[in-house]
């Protein structure tokens, strides 16, 4: 059975079926070697569009792709649905629930999750966006704030669950925020006949002075705009201090009566890393070497959200362009241990910049590439196209295409379904 | 806020918001009355393509549609979220879980459920399959088997998990069965690299002596030979007696170790219709005139699988058919009730056949309508087509759609992650 009829070729576990992980795969597709890919869930998540899933624009099976589907052909590699609950890295080995596996070289792709820095509160009642559970009980609960509020006779109980918060002004915030407006006052406005939608209330909180603090100052201005435009309340250089489900305290003592709490203002390395003994920094990522190993373990490369990877005086950030970067670089590492070539004899790793973009609803975008700085209609464009191409699969591409098309035409969004909490 | 704000227009109230449900709301489009419908879900489910769910054809959204948006137009409906607890009939009220609702005219739609006869292990172990809930579990736990399976040394623990047995040889059975062969040989065989596909055991076991037992006989022998081509196991005349998640038993004592029972023998008007205070009669369905009120209580219509109508002797059965065209009926009778034209006066129910018909997968159906007996391509064509037809709106139709052509082309399914159990 799999990964125990060695048949004596080098053995490569993989950990983690995002971005980084089922690129390490593919990239030694031609590779002498069995690869055990390992993930708790048994599909890949084309995470930039998660937000999409919470404001109800698609389907959670547009994003998400069974990982066996991904590497049917490829026969090298057995994937395992499976729990990782530790390494030892004395006989090489990944603990699982369903038993251990042991390897020759390891790839650790686990990924981020949300960082609430300690504030409880807003972990037990806000909503993180990291997964598709977490995307699918936003949506779930937003959708439901609207059915009660529709026989709510009480004012200010209405408003309170018409008042929807989003805390970061990243790129996931403004995403979510510009996507919360469209389904509220394009969408919705059309559908609760008795509701009267000037008490709903979308509001962005920032603790610093800027959104897309990584734009340049032309496009932040733009997004800004647009965002207002899009009656969306800019909260600027206010930080969240405590929550309680239906109360929302900002520092200075101010307090805004709300239900929903969508909390995008930090991520961290998923806690499972902090079980697998490897040395760790801030994000609690696993601090890695040039060329991706951890700390003291030469066999163990990580990459991703997982891994703190110094490159000009700063750890690279948190998204996807870095994770398949690494990924690449990290296959071509080991097919080059495969072939005797020693990692100090190979290139160290770098980031090359591939820009930055955000798209804050219809027609609206800011893409920053190079020198290239585009805003608008075909910012909007251009975004649609590379989040398309970028989907694995030919079907979901036109699914996905077509389900924006309709939307663009007809301003409606189908997939509102509130299901089982 | 909403239906307090009378008018002084009648209150239509409709429990329920399926295929007849629905349908009654429509019908009263141009009527001077105010409609308030209820459902404890958001969303009406195209249940005829439920078993598309249960075998990763389908995504959860592509037969789920948000009853807010059906009624987007209609301004005379209110739609109400709520789980119903009783009915008032002294002060003609509905009894909610979000407060009293009363009204002018009832319409009691709200459905069906499965019937496990009483077989506990069957309810508690087994699967049924007539609500969204029920459809997601048997995918999610299919998948399960199989990961289970991908990595089980023991040779008959992995056929345990390997073997899947429908009980039932009506449409919903017949109908399962193929499309679980189709996922297994034509999808999951390409994909679980390890697995032996010999290993694996899909069985159909009905009490009776006969598959799809309204259809003529020729369409059941077409039936019969392709499912068992599709390497289906039939078992006919066959009672299961008892299951405990890992064997189910059949009268005589025959064992068959298996972890997965779709049942799909029996259905039964759903559990709230017991806590209504209408007289009952087999199935538990409420008893209705020939105008399709309540014993004893003019103002309540009852409609579709909720419904026992007896024509030609017989109960009708309970499909969406005869849920639409009483929906059709009631609207007619509630309007006329209007201009003053007593119920006598108006016509009786009358259920007009439209036919039957059942696919059993990829180029196989049978449709019996009139005279008229069709098999393999072509009533598959027709079956796929009507259900298209069918399908609430665009957008639904053309993904539908999409993705049939895409399996039938392509052999494969996508909608295959697991969710959260």
């Amino acid at each position: 059975m799999g990964e125990q009829e060695k048949k004596n070729r080098p053995h490569v576990v993989i950990v983690g079926a995002g971005f980084g992980g089922v690129r390490v795969a593919r990239g030694l597709a031609k590779a002498d070697v069995d690869i055990t890919l390992i993930d708790r869930h048994n599909y890949h998540l084309f995470q930039p569009l998660l937000y999409q899933v919470a404001t109800a624009g698609l389907s959670v099976d547009d994003i998400a792709y069974p990982v066996r589907a991904i590497f049917k052909e490829q026969k090298n590699v057995n994937f395992r649905m499976a729990e990782v609950t530790g390494l030892d890295h004395d006989s090489k080995c990944v603990l699982t629930n369903t038993g251990r596996i042991c390897y020759d070289h390891l790839v650790v792709a686990v990924g981020g999750a949300t960082n609430y820095f300690g504030m409880e509160g807003v972990e037990t009642y806000g909503f993180g966006m990291k997964n598709l559970d977490e995307a699918v009980s936003i949506r779930n609960h937003v959708l439901k704030m609207f059915e009660l509020a529709s026989h709510e006779p009480d004012i200010d109980k209405r408003r309170a669950m018409l008042t929807f918060v989003v805390v970061g002004g990243g790129p996931t915030g403004v995403e979510s925020a510009g996507a919360l407006s469209e389904l509220i006052y394009h969408v919705l406005d059309h559908e609760y006949h008795n509701l009267n939608f000037k008490e709903a209330r979308i509001a962005l909180v920032e603790a610093s002075d800027k959104l897309l603090a990584s734009m340049p100052q032309e496009l932040q201005e733009a997004t800004l705009e647009t965002l207002i435009r899009k009656r969306v309340e800019i909260r600027l250089c206010v930080q969240v201090t405590d929550y309680d489900g239906q109360r929302m305290t900002l520092k200075g003592g101010e307090v805004i009566p709300t239900h929903t709490l969508i909390w995008a203002a930090g991520v961290r390395s998923v806690p499972l890393l902090d079980k697998l003994g490897l040395e760790q920094a801030s994000m609690r990522r696993a601090v890695v070497n040039e060329f991706l190993q951890a700390t003291g373990k030469p066999e163990v490369f990580v990459i991703g959200d997982a891994a703190h990877f110094v490159q000009d005086g700063r750890p690279l950030p948190m998204i996807a362009p870095v994770a398949i970067q690494q990924a690449a670089h990290v296959a071509k590492s080991i097919k080059g241990l495969l072939k005797g070539k020693a990692i100090t004899e190979q290139k160290p790793f770098a980031y090359k910049d591939v820009g930055n973009m955000a798209t804050i609803g219809r027609n609206a975008a800011v893409v920053h590439v190079g020198s290239i700085k585009i805003k608008g209609f075909w910012a909007w464009a251009f975004w649609s196209l590379v989040h398309i191409l970028r989907l694995i699969d030919f079907r979901n591409k036109m699914v996905v295409f077509m389900k924006w098309m309709w939307d663009y035409f007809v301003y409606e969004r189908v997939v509102r379904i509130i299901t089982r909490q």
